[in-house]
């Protein structure tokens, strides 16, 4: 027979500083893992498990019976408090916080071998999720984005990520141009998504290490990488469409850059 | 001097049956319009204004200045009230409903020349919306759906879309399957996202109208329309990922297939 405790009290001091965590914009390199696929997916990973939470429900406590070792805490919540940290509408009975290395431009002074997706201050985190997630899939296994952006290990680009966050390499940098500048010195091909761009399509590709950029949902790219030497891109559109949403941009590029198409 | 009434009780019986309207499902083929650029972009496309709505602010009334006799009705509303009817954060003093054709499958015996999109019970207004935004960039100018799926004309998926479905003929479809079907024993090529199928990019282009099937985001296209002959198509992945978000394959298949790429 195992014992544990149930927290049942909103006063709680435990549950009372989580629910602060968790509201609020999460500490730097912490990332949260909400239902068992992702959890799982997670222990798989290279991250590092620092808190588990379970609900005090069947599932939950299956859970918990399972995995309650594998982090350096675990607590186990009345459903209705459980449901309080939940950012879905259908709680699935965990969550994890985990710590992932973030990096910042000091591990960046030469490009990485592959290809790196840079976002230049996306604002929606369902974007900033399933570029992530396009990411994996067209081989980007680094993550760059700007500081005052989204971050890739916010709640929801997580959740939008679909666990493809926890296989990449992220960094966080204040200075995007200043890394695309020094690589573009060094011949590394940077592309950017700007609707006055060359069309993709007909871009000659190179082997090695390259970077794509994505811009701003609403502004694009940023002024200041503009005035580097990127390569811009373009999408050809039909239409009165004035430009695609930056997730379906960014993916069609990924996709022709790094993907396996015309290899 | 002009002379228009505001609204400015909740308990006013247009107003409820307004909002009654706006927080439901919407009748079929009526369309909301929010903000002054989805509202002129409608005014230029081949929509029937029914009800312009102006907020009772300084944006509001310049625009029903400018607007107010192009549609069969007009209202003002207090500030509050007009914000209770509004989806956005940021309301801009002006909604419009509309009424946009929307055909059923009698309309769809024979395929229409060019490409088609059909959207095979997708259950994110947010994906459906991104859709129709690509389908107008990508060439795509018909737009089946399940009717047990998400409506492109629902509200979120209208904002989503960035006014393209106002561009769109939209179809209501009981049944996918039948249509297909009859397509492509008239050797129309359907095609459709499928994990198993060949690889996008191998595809022989032929002329001639032609449809691309979007499934639904977790379980893919329907069994009925599998046993049709569709032809599968994939696009190739690298990393873990089990598949891409529903909006950014379908936006790449467009690419592929109706997109400048490769033509």
């Amino acid at each position: 027979m195992e014992y544990f405790t149930v927290i049942k009290s909103r006063q709680n001091a435990r549950y009372k500083a989580l629910l602060k965590t968790l509201s609020g914009k999460l500490p730097a390199g912490v990332l949260v893992l909400e239902g068992k696929r992702l959890v799982m997916d997670a222990l798989n990973s290279d991250i590092t498990p620092e808190l588990l939470v379970f609900a005090d429900d069947p599932a939950g406590l299956k859970m918990h019976a399972e995995l309650k070792d594998v982090a350096s805490e675990s607590l186990v919540l009345a459903e209705d408090l459980f449901k309080r940290l939940s950012d879905t509408v259908t709680p699935q009975g965990v969550l994890m916080l985990a710590a992932k290395e973030e990096r910042d431009e000091d591990a960046l002074l030469h490009a990485p071998a592959g290809a790196t997706l840079i976002l230049d201050g996306l604002s929606d985190p369902g974007n900033v999720g399933t570029l992530t997630r396009s990411a994996e899939a067209f081989g980007f296994d680094h993550i760059i984005y700007r500081s005052d952006g989204v971050s890739p290990l916010s709640r929801k680009a997580v959740r939008a990520s679909m666990g493809s966050i926890l296989r990449q390499q992220v960094f966080r940098v204040h200075n995007v141009a200043a890394v695309v500048d020094r690589w573009t010195r060094e011949s590394t091909p940077v592309y950017a998504l700007d609707m006055d761009g060359r069309p993709l399509h007909e871009l000659e590709r190179t082997d090695g290490g390259f970077a794509l950029i994505v811009g701003n949902e609403a502004q694009g790219i940023s002024e200041a990488v503009r005035k580097t030497k990127v390569i811009p891109l373009s999408i050809p559109m039909e239409g009165r469409v004035e430009s695609l949403n930056a997730a379906v941009a960014g993916a069609i590029a990924m996709y022709e850059l790094g993907g396996k198409r015309c290899r």
